[in-house]
């Protein structure tokens, strides 16, 4: 699907593309290799060498898509060349596992990865917003509800609910674990040697050990899946608040401006606000993909399922992609906000003397709910 | 939408239904009437006046539906009848909330209802099976997967997966919380006599306080949309694999019969697995209800959204009876379900004999498997 | 699912509700004797005797419901009922039909019903569009992308725009064929005394003929849901477009006022779009409930699948409702709609003075547009 | 996305990916500046200067994607290639178009081409089941309804409703219309030289004309994505079934053997029916990408939404891809199916003589039933 159709995705290289991909099956498959030996069940030296292989298989990878169909996943042909690669070590590697082994842990690879940037991007965010809230504490502009102006509030109340949103996602996000996957054919761990070569495998890869296989329960992807489109919930909001604020009759924020960016192809007066529109549409589009994992997770029937299995991989991959993609757009949107509080009092001011605000209650409230976001921001960031 | 079109729909009562959202929506006001008297800024007496008035209410729910629409929601036209009902105490009745403020919070008291019940019928429908992975921890059977015969498990090991699916959405449900929504008007609590008001609230419902108003913050809303769905998805495969399992040419489980059940309008000699059906039915509809709670969540903006907000509650409340309904019928299908371990020893003897199951390896692990599974439920079944 | 959560339902009473199903599943009944008798199947004293008895049946439609899930569906009871009531007639009952046969062309009725009562109010809300667009078909407005001022366009010619997708969704909808289902226990017409009984069929109820059961081939319920979902997107634009032009700061349009409507619970000032957001919310609520349809579609398996139907109910019942609600909802809001030309014209006046709006080219193009749309509606309004 | 996580992908070769976007979209800027020749606009020296600079563009399409982040699409980044490559033609390149109506016409060829593909595998989907339904018309074979044993049927019927579930399809796909998009940068056309510039753009591309721009009315868009999901339906139905025959219990149909095809990293005896597993995937695909399209056309606000446009397309692209690579992989696995009409009549009579199968009428009907999907393919097949 190409990249053109996509705009911004390329923040997300890296993540769930051809190379990472293939790299995360070929460290799943070495990563195994290794857990083995320490076991027992190959030598050191075999398990080198196909560490070995696989870091000098020069693969062609549209080819290796064009095969991973005839086996309806790529690991078979992708075992094939690595098997040849590794000469008189071919027997040392793949054995016991079985392709879902791979594809799930590699998947979950991917998806630790994608976390990880995700994160940090997330907590470069709310700093951001954790300043604007501290800043603009006191500032007044007016709620609105159903549109229509309601009371007054302040921007720092507005900016440390956004912050707050950000949290939310982050203790999602926080909460997630990455099992490796080892179940072997069906799910019995029939062939396995040792039955520590799990905690092994999890050591090796940096992800966390799997008491049971998990081929046909899904819970920990569509926890994943649940904790990604939370946070493009989170940021969706504060997008599509910055479009709405952001218009020009409204004119209280503005998305920064950057060389080239926001142009339009006709009009030279136009500065469109390009971050927080692909923001707001990857939010539109998480829900999706988040539900399209669900139904995986529920028709997960045998030891592995016929079909439900294989509609999780491109659902995750989107998933992962646009969720990377939209925290790291929306750091740069939230670091280069303009914010006019002048505006915003004036509107307030507007709004008072035409009677169509109610001014009953102050806003202390506000500002000690303010100071309530930042303390816990200041919590859950780490 | 008519019951008769969502069989099975019953076992819900009091989930989400008119008389539940009711008594939900009447129990705020009233709590909210307590939490103001003990912060001193109503009378005791005026507060138990409002109860007294809103325990009286006869209300006409068709009517105050359709009463509903010109607000938006029905809290605006029950505050004039609670108000009209109290008498001299009418001044007590929901000053300084908004109506959103009594919908989120009752909406919340359903779905704590309802994770309630959910959660004892996932207790029993996990100790149900339980019983069923002891009894036939080795019992052998072939493993499918993508439809074909693989190599040998256990039934036990089949049942352990199911436990252990249930396992994971009792640890995701237990996650939750329930907290009240107090914000006022839009959010700054600008009317709210006593800071405690809202802890104080949170405990006559016996709901969690909510240090931060959470109207555009839908991250607790679309968490418990989440974890339903997540049960969902482990009966669904339940669910499903039993009615694979079921087919006649397989007929290794049966689902139990109960007169009356199951019977078709034109064959007496079938027996259809209805329960089965109904609850795979469950689980292929709640991904798109949780899908609609993060939309909705994604679309919160301003102090209060113009529709997204909207768009949650019948979600919500469908969702709520949909894992409630499923959940009851699960453990009603496990309870009952007919096992036939000589049916599955036969295949596998069948299998073996043609050359079509990969007999390497041994089942000792799927045996260890299966005791982690049972160690784990004792561990998060409470 | 309570209707408190579903303002405005009630504008669907009828379509869906438990009065409704009944009325059509016996109405199916009825009509299929009456076809048996036509051919000769039975005697036209025992049809008419089914027709007494159905309606004079006082059916307690809540133990129906519950008696509905032993059977998965409602028409083992029903039939049992209305077979008891027939007396000697009994055997006139239903004979040679399936409860698939029985429900799937009730739900057809029902979706005839919606269609028809949609099809009048986006019939009458065109109207009032094509008056709007004709009154302003060169009354000047800013044109807005992304958010901001682009160039200038017409009033009329956005009002010819919402025309033309209430046009696009008109088209949609009279494409449509309400089929009758007559397949047999399992689609093959076994019992079948006489071909034309499934004409005689339709012709009672006045349906399409199906010249195939179609208990596994979805598509005429997916093309129902997806011409739905076409006229809520339509009327979504609309009503977020009234939204957006109706907030405060731009105050263009302005949703017009009815005694009682718009209220807040605490802020008299307001006037909240009540319409609208209803109506937004109706559009963001429909794709997933199409959606659903679909997922029931593909997977209706064997000769009646094992849960993809039972899925297609509520999901069917609940879009008819919604689509029909917000047909209605939109039809009173474009009829009330207050328009403010000069508003507009200052704006324009605003943002060319402060070279904010590309007015390169005219606005002539744009007038024949609107003629345009104006034509096209006359011809597809019918 | 990678493709090693979208096996068959490459099926779809040319449909969505990089070099068919970006071939697109010059295709429509070569055409506009014919079609602006044409009319006089430009001379006809210009326009070849403009086709001549497109077909000799070397792009570095990842490059381009990057770009296409600043503008929010490839259009902006793409057009200031174009013109810098057209030297003193540079004038005529993209003028009085605006970048939606490139992207949308450039997805509209795309989506034609993609139907145009589908519908070749479509029919020689159908002509190969039309064979099936014909030598199998009267073969006997049991009728499974919520999977257990009901009547008997025929195998004839069963393809001939897999059959008629093709021509609903292709019948879905016949209807529709590719238009060209032509409004400018708001829908007016204010630029417009020439009334008949858009008839002549479409006539370039052998696309429809469009009466009106309709850069905020989507029902053509979502159109064509509800066809193609009504095609994956049909197919994922089929493919649904022949993986529930196909199971090694029940073992009427057998999907053929490819050399290398359904093999096993593990277990060599197996034979996995991959195509129906790949083409069920699909079928539960679609669903969501279908909503995706109406969640766009329901929130295409102002004269181009901020948001809902962008994710209209990797949406559609996608969906484009899936349905192209089912229909390719949907038309393999029935040119190879195997069909066991004797295991079909043994378990007839062992249902017979087991007392759960009702025998009670006749096939007549049956057959004729089949005689009617023939026919009515014949009709529709073109």
């Amino acid at each position: 699907m190409s990249g053109l159709l996509r705009p911004g995705a390329h923040r997300a290289a890296g993540i769930a593309d051809d190379a990472a991909v293939l790299a995360a099956l070929l460290r799943v498959e070495v990563a195994w290799a290794r857990a083995r030996a320490a076991a027992g069940a190959v030598g050191e030296a075999a398990a080198a060498k196909v560490a070995e292989a696989a870091g000098g298989l020069d693969i062609d990878v549209a080819a290796l898509a064009v095969a991973s169909e005839a086996a309806g996943n790529p690991v078979v042909p992708l075992v094939a060349l690595l098997r040849e690669a590794a000469g008189d070590a071919a027997d040392a590697v793949h054995r016991g596992l079985t392709s879902q082994d791979v594809v799930d842990t590699a998947l979950v690879l991917l998806a630790r990865d994608a976390v990880v940037r995700l994160r940090a991007d997330l907590v470069a965010t709310g700093d951001a917003l954790a300043g604007l809230a501290r800043t603009h504490r006191d500032d007044p502009a007016v709620a609105r509800t159903l549109t229509q102006w309601a009371v007054p509030t302040t921007f720092g109340l507005r900016a440390a609910q956004w912050l707050a949103g950000v949290a939310d996602a982050l203790a999602r996000l926080d909460a997630l674990t990455f099992p490796v996957q080892y179940g072997g054919a069906a799910g019995t761990r029939a062939l396995l040697a040792d039955p520590a070569a799990t905690s092994t495998l999890a050591a090796e890869l940096g992800l966390d050990a799997a008491d049971l296989p998990w081929q046909t329960r899904r819970a920990q992807v569509t926890a994943i899946g649940d904790a990604l489109t939370t946070a493009t919930d989170a940021l969706g909001v504060l997008a599509a608040d910055v479009l709405l604020l952001g218009r020009p009759e409204i004119a209280e924020v503005r998305e920064g401006a950057a060389p080239g960016r926001g142009g339009s192809s006709t009009m030279p007066h136009k500065q469109n606000p390009v971050l927080s529109v692909l923001v707001r549409a990857a939010a539109q589009q998480a829900p999706g993909l988040a539900a399209q994992l669900h139904l995986a997770a529920a028709g997960a029937v045998d030891e592995r399922p016929d079909g439900a299995w294989h509609t999780e991989w491109p659902a995750l991959a989107r998933l992962l992609e646009l969720a990377v993609t939209a925290g790291s757009q929306a750091a740069e949107l939230v670091a280069g906000l303009q914010v006019d509080p002048a505006a915003m009092a004036a509107r307030v001011a507007a709004a008072t003397e035409a009677g169509t605000l109610d001014v009953r209650g102050d806003l202390d409230e506000a500002g000690r709910l303010v100071d309530v976001a930042l303390a816990r921001w200041e919590e859950i960031r780490g």
